[in-house]
């Protein structure tokens, strides 16, 4: 084999883990989320911009603010799963630059423009997404990403700075029954990696 | 610890890893690229979607064609490099869904127009760039994701097609001397999550 991480690390962040869609009711606790964070800040992003950010949605009446702005799909396990959590990028993460890039002073700089700025926090914070999925499951957690929700609404309802973009919704917890559809295909290597 | 997944997969993965700068002359073969794909294309993507392309960079005369729409600064280490990867998203992934998510047939149709088409491919390409990085370190290798180039150089000189987004290039190999930079701080917990 070709990979030197351990193969149960491999079925736990990889081969047997699954997106889920129904939870067991066990909590999904505070040391979780911190042990997850405390992993998956380590992951790269361009001059640590570090633009993701993250809304636990636990109280009842939070979690109805934010199903209404899901597709109708994605309702009922939603308002069923144990932690919600909103990712979103920081749109204005250049003012941490000078504490977080400390060897470039002038790197907030490069980020005066909006839209320059808007670009690069959506870009870093969605891989950051892909960090924090691996951490979920690092935690011997399942999570279910969802992209299908109104992101103007759920920015209005849970950014009213304007200055936060919702990118993806995460339901967190143990699996429960039938918490699997069939695992679907992957596209064979010959479709995906080409070579020049 | 409220992690499962082992101490040693943690260093391996997010704790010790760090992003290279220099690059010892050992090749990466395309048994560890096949190994990294093999395992990373488990991560979820909406509607199993999964327009990442990748794009690897082996032939001199490529290289050169590559490093002259990088950054100055990031010339040298990609030339240097044993493997170059261009990390891209496919704008055309619709035409694989009746295969790749085949329990709903109606799937491709949802993607007719081409802006709805290339924002997904953009947003599930770069959580696919977050696993990708995972799956080098998986594989014992060092990962040094850029940013700073050209994309619509790139696009032009890779992809002639007008269907293709250069999202991420990666240098890859076992680390040279002194390829790391001193390790930047990274947010507190509170600075990046909140409850409500």
């Amino acid at each position: 084999m070709s990979l030197v991480l351990d193969p149960t690390a491999q079925d736990l962040l990889f081969r047997e883990a699954r997106t889920a869609n129904t939870f067991a009711e066990e909590p999904v606790t505070e040391d979780q989320v911190q042990a997850i964070y405390d992993l998956v800040k380590y992951g790269p992003t361009s001059m640590n911009q570090q633009p993701l950010r993250i809304v636990l949605v636990r109280s009842v009446e939070a979690r109805e603010r934010l199903t209404e702005h899901l597709s109708e799909g994605n309702r009922k396990k939603t308002a069923d799963a144990p932690l919600v959590a909103i990712l979103a990028a920081d749109n204005e993460f250049h003012e941490q630059l000078p504490s977080q890039f400390p060897h470039f002073p002038q790197a907030k700089e490069l980020f005066v423009e909006r839209e320059t700025r808007e670009r690069s926090a959506r870009l870093n914070a969605l891989i950051q997404v892909g960090y924090f999925i691996i951490g979920v499951r690092a935690a011997g957690l399942a999570a279910g990403p969802m992209t299908g929700f109104d992101a103007e609404g759920v920015n209005k309802e849970f950014f009213g700075d304007g200055k936060h973009s919702a990118l993806v919704v995460v339901n967190i917890g143990k699996p429960g029954e039938n918490a699997w559809f069939p695992r679907s295909p992957r596209l064979t290597y010959n479709q995906v990696v080409t070579t020049v």
